[in-house]
């Protein structure tokens, strides 16, 4: 059995921050595909409180929640630091990892799927300012902590990646390179780090995901109004 | 100017984690109350993201967030740890942590507010569940990390001493010990160590401000229905 196993889904954005993590420390593991529609029983007795992906399990034990697997990865294995040294600059990172996995997750993620108009714009509106936040926050930056991809940028891996796709799929978009120019500056040298463009899920089946997505919510409306 | 400084609100349950790993740390602060309705420059200078407190100012360097706030007093100051020293345990102290100062507080605060009869049963049975997840990981334990106070219990603050309060309030009545044995033995030692017991905001007061809330609420209520 491999000391390091990962239960996850690879086409999931928290399931890779764990494997970015993973392969920045240069650490080997065993990933195990997850079926959320029907979740092995190793899922549902290593995270009983969630019963969600990803979990990470070193040495038979257990560990749920992405950022907490970051820490906890980031404190047990060599290789380049994920956090900062510095205690303030890692009260930094975190005060950023979490507003990016909070509320500009939250928010950026209902302005993609929102449905009717006076509600699309209001909340198309929150993102464009959440995103306009970690746009000034990445003047003059290449990655969030400095000139290597660290723990915050794991945390927004969902920017540079999966919101394109949900873009594509859902024909609205957030992110252009006249409103965001650092934040698209920063995708793009997100996107060339081998740790990530090397372990990145298949687009074309990720927009297919995403599309059926749409297709069904669109079933799901229509069905409502009859 | 003193070196720590405290921008909080003394009756907030966030601005009381901080002050408690303060104390348990036996750091001196000195604490600056913010009036929400005119919040003043200074607290919006130090957290221009969410304009909220707490926020430590420590050698004029700010930080937000009263989560991240505990990781940086921890990491900075000498005393006795917050967080365990094992790196698992570390790892299991922050997802509890994070567990409740999110969902376990979203889900019991919207079943203590909640309105209309069958959305009331349907959060207050959530929120049931939640308390019950909280109630067995107490199990067998003086505190989550042992025998001291620590991290979860910090993050876990809402529930020995608001809770009740908002409890007495509303009418709703989420906890009891037969329902929460392990829960409210944890909360009588809880309210009974030096740090916390002699750091509460004032029961009265409190109960006078929920008081309000309700009383708002309702008169709200009643004119939308007009």
């Amino acid at each position: 059995m491999a000391e390091v196993r990962l239960l996850g889904v690879s086409g999931s954005s928290y399931s890779r921050r764990v494997e970015w993590a993973l392969k920045v420390k240069g650490v080997e593991y065993e990933f195990i595909e997850e079926d959320l529609q029907n979740k092995s029983p190793l899922l549902l007795q290593s995270n009983p409180v969630f019963k969600k992906i990803p979990v990470l399990i070193h040495n038979g034990k257990p560990i749920s929640e992405s950022m907490v697997i970051l820490e906890y990865i980031d404190e047990t294995f060599d290789g380049p630091s994920i956090l900062p040294e510095d205690p303030y600059e890692r009260a930094i990172a975190r005060f950023w990892a979490k507003f990016l996995d909070g509320k500009c997750l939250e928010v950026v993620g209902k302005a993609l799927w929102s449905k009717g108009k006076k509600e699309k714009q209001s909340i198309q509106q929150e993102a464009y300012e959440m995103l306009k936040i970690v746009d000034n926050e990445l003047k003059d930056k290449k990655f969030f902590g400095g000139d290597k991809i660290g723990f915050v940028d794991v945390a927004a891996n969902y920017i540079p990646f999966w919101l394109e796709i949900v873009e594509e799929a859902t024909g609205v978009v957030l992110v252009t390179s006249e409103k965001f120019p650092h934040l698209c500056a920063w995708r793009d040298e997100y996107l060339s780090c081998s740790e990530v463009k090397e372990n990145l899920p298949d687009r074309d089946m990720m927009l297919g995901f995403f599309k059926a997505k749409v297709q069904a919510a669109a079933v799901l409306n229509e069905y409502l109004l009859k």
